[in-house]
């Protein structure tokens, strides 16, 4: 698991590689019309595809002429899953700091 | 923004870098403890750190003679939130097909 998310986080790194995901999550799409708004040699966007899919983010599969790319959900739950966590347990600290805080502000009033 | 996901996500592509974020979230740390249990040299830890801190996921500051590092939380927040939008991005198109899906179903039983 933490190797998937060493290459999650790396293949989201890069605007190209985010556009592809957001584009994505609204449906499957043919590797032409991925490329088209990107302005970049063919050759270039097949590598930013190409870290995409070796980190299971995407998979591809060639129907006829076309090659249709579809996004993976698991990378993305994965990666925000262990984000939620941090931050749960940076809130949950600063609860009981606040806590902490109130019930030693009391002690001082009732004192 | 776009610029700081992409220094974010980077960032937390390597697990050294990871494993000191998941500490802090507990609370800060002198730098001294956050490299004890990496068994790695020094100057590389400091590498992390400052790959860490340039992205601005966390600060440090010098009280006496010891370096104190601290956890800034608006960076996992901005990335848990790209991540958690994909995800609800996803998932909406996912109800609609299947809405779509039980209406087709329906009219043909109908009909």
């Amino acid at each position: 698991m933490d190797n998937n998310l060493n290459s999650f986080f790396a293949a989201l790194s890069d605007p190209t590689r985010r556009a592809v995901i957001e584009r994505l999550t609204a449906g499957s799409a043919p590797v032409s019309e991925l490329h088209e708004p990107h302005g970049m040699a063919l050759p270039s966007f097949l590598k930013h595809l190409g870290k995409l899919e070796s980190a299971g983010m995407i998979r591809s599969e060639k129907t006829g002429r076309v090659r249709m790319v579809h996004i993976e959900a698991a990378p993305i739950s994965e990666a925000e899953g262990w984000l939620h966590h941090q931050r749960k347990m940076w809130e949950g600290r600063l609860d009981r700091l606040s806590t902490l805080a109130e019930k030693f502000e009391k002690e001082n009033d009732d004192g």
